[in-house]
């Protein structure tokens, strides 16, 4: 198996994007990823995305934004894993590549949800769960991470304004962020005044969604040479599922699938959780970063919010999250946010963070998670 | 690169099937090829499926089968390429498999419709053609292969009824298969008093849909020893795509993206046309079949029909093709179109096609197409 690496990115803001379709968003980011590898051209296209059948009435999706960014006759698929659609199309790439069946390959995870009403994307967004046992009883995506929330509340006694330094944490490092979605620095009051959604789960400590586009373009390691900027290796991709339905879990405040790709990826990449600097996690929900961070092995089992409260979550913390904004603040257009997550870590990676630079920083470590913990994908990158 | 094999096989009938749904069907289908490679369970299940969104309300689709076919845990997504998805889940097994990131990977590929009323089924099949630039001018599916074959009999002088022998020859070949959706023969006279559907296009040029789910499972071939069976290598797998909309293209009465695909087969598995024992071909509507034969290397350009009219087509033809009944009469579920088709490949090749058996046939091609040709995936099967 070939190792692989990174030598291209592209992305959008986060936004309302009136004036730009779905096919606009995708090539965008497909033409600025080609123009920061100095390509023109790549073996193979993988599109992340998960609503465009239900929102835009388009499927044949992988044709579709092949054709319209000039990349006519590649081979090129839809990829669908709810809101881990982006990091899944980045596997494909990554073990398309590492196959040999093609000798590069971009990822581009796109969403366009502004132009639907609210009430579709609810609706369009329950379809990450399970239509017949859990949507026909009329609960929400949102919903379903409330109940889990309530119950991780209960079982180890924290306050939902102990949740409040995630969500502090991403609008402070989106505020840096030219592409994120939210602008706008929040703080506890904030936090504890925002509109109730469902039960304890509040505006704050949901992500927005929005319209947005991101790529990656991989590449063979072994083609690379090191002239300036440094190369972006993909130690570790691993991905893993669990029941669709969350009444199936022996443990609902625990993400097997989390755990489990987190392994497989550490042990790819031959490290550890204390080896990794800084971690883009999948906060759509405050409660999300909670179970990340404890089921990847950064903090006990009942203890995710005490590395926030810590501080420790921070740019100059012992691991820093979200660091360009998360989901939370960068926004969540959710077949992209899988691949905004590795394109952020890339920047970290070559020392393009800006003002939210992670000091040092060599080993990043994304993970995109679908459904209510059903579907989640870890990458691991290392710079060389 | 490891060489890749396919170890089991399964399929359910394509029918109506009222007291099935889309999970029941994949998990079968799953289960079957468990059955028959005498496995319990596998490193990767990639879902082929194109209309689950629109007409069920289910995304998180590779989750939900994983789950239900008892392989929670699993790594799961679902490819969407239009009416290629079947065929492009298949591409993605095998490209995990011989990346060595899975040592075993199932393709199923699943499709539902008879739930959803066939004004939705139009409306969910035209997702795979240009919204914005086609389907908004308020063309369908059908319309637009009607155009092709309209353009096609006017440039090289064919009539309609030149095309019958494909619809008889798929009708006959269904007869012997009990999966197919409809077993029954035609004549020339049935062909053509057919209702029309959209000139030239009549109900006996077009496939039906229908409900059905088939599976692959797919092993590198190093692991493998010959006990009874032969071994089933694929030796050829490659994709390419073309211009979404019909009017883009320089000359829509040539099948690119067939081309392309078919000719990096042969190339893969060194081959040529004249080797190839039986073709798999995606007889959605019979033009399809004349443009596939053309555009992979088997008649000249123009001279699909001829092929048929000289009877090459059957069972002991020259270029034996649809040898189980094809999509016209075994039935066109889109997304597991291409997985049904090389499991009937398979089947031929294991020498197990009863009735319907190709004598001697030691390599087999299958052709899914998406959209009026814009996505094309071709597979080269070997004996050995």
């Amino acid at each position: 198996m070939r190792e692989v690496a990174i030598l291209g990115i592209g992305m959008t803001p986060v936004d309302e994007h009136w004036d730009k379709s779905l096919r606009d968003l995708a090539a965008e980011a497909v033409l600025l990823a080609l123009q920061d590898a100095q390509r023109e051209s790549v073996d193979a296209l993988y599109v992340g995305n998960m609503l465009s059948g239900l929102i835009s009435q388009q499927e044949n999706l992988g044709t579709l934004i092949a054709d319209w960014a000039g990349l006519r006759h590649t081979e090129a698929v839809k990829i669908e894993a709810a809101c881990s659609s982006g990091a899944a199309a980045v596997r494909q790439a990554v073990i398309a590549v590492a196959s040999g069946f093609v000798d590069s390959a971009i990822a581009v995870g796109v969403e366009k949800m502004t132009e639907a009403k609210g009430t579709e994307i609810t609706a369009a967004l329950a379809t990450a769960a399970d239509a017949d046992y859990e949507v026909a009883h009329g609960v929400s995506f949102v919903a379903l991470n409330a109940l889990i929330m309530q119950r991780y509340m209960y079982e180890y006694g924290w306050q939902h304004n102990h949740f409040a330094p995630f969500s502090i944490n991403a609008h402070h490092n989106a505020l840096s962020n030219p592409y994120a979605r939210l602008q706008e620095e929040i703080d506890e009051q904030d936090y504890a005044k925002a509109k109730m959604i469902a039960y304890p789960i509040n505006l704050l400590d949901a992500s927005p969604t929005g319209d947005g586009a991101a790529a990656v373009l991989i590449v063979p390691k072994e083609t690379l040479h090191k002239n300036g900027r440094p190369i972006i290796r993909i130690a570790g991709s691993a991905a893993a599922t669990d029941s669709i339905a969350i009444h199936d879990r022996k443990d609902p405040l625990w993400l097997k699938a989390a755990e489990i790709s987190a392994q497989k990826a550490y042990s790819q990449a031959g490290v550890e959780p204390k080896d990794i600097d800084f971690f883009e996690l999948h906060d759509a929900f405050s409660i999300m970063s909670a179970l990340s961070l404890e089921a990847c092995g950064f903090a006990e089992r009942g203890n995710g919010p005490r590395l926030a409260l810590d501080g420790q979550i921070t740019l100059t913390g012992k691991l820093p999250i979200t660091t360009m904004g998360g989901l939370k603040a960068r926004g969540h257009p959710v077949g992209a946010t899988g691949v905004y997550q590795i394109v952020e870590a890339v920047l970290q990676l070559r020392g393009m963070a800006g003002e939210n630079q992670v000091a040092d920083a060599k080993i990043g470590m994304t993970q995109n998670i679908g459904g209510s913990g059903s579907n989640i994908i870890t990458h691991i990158l290392v710079k060389e």
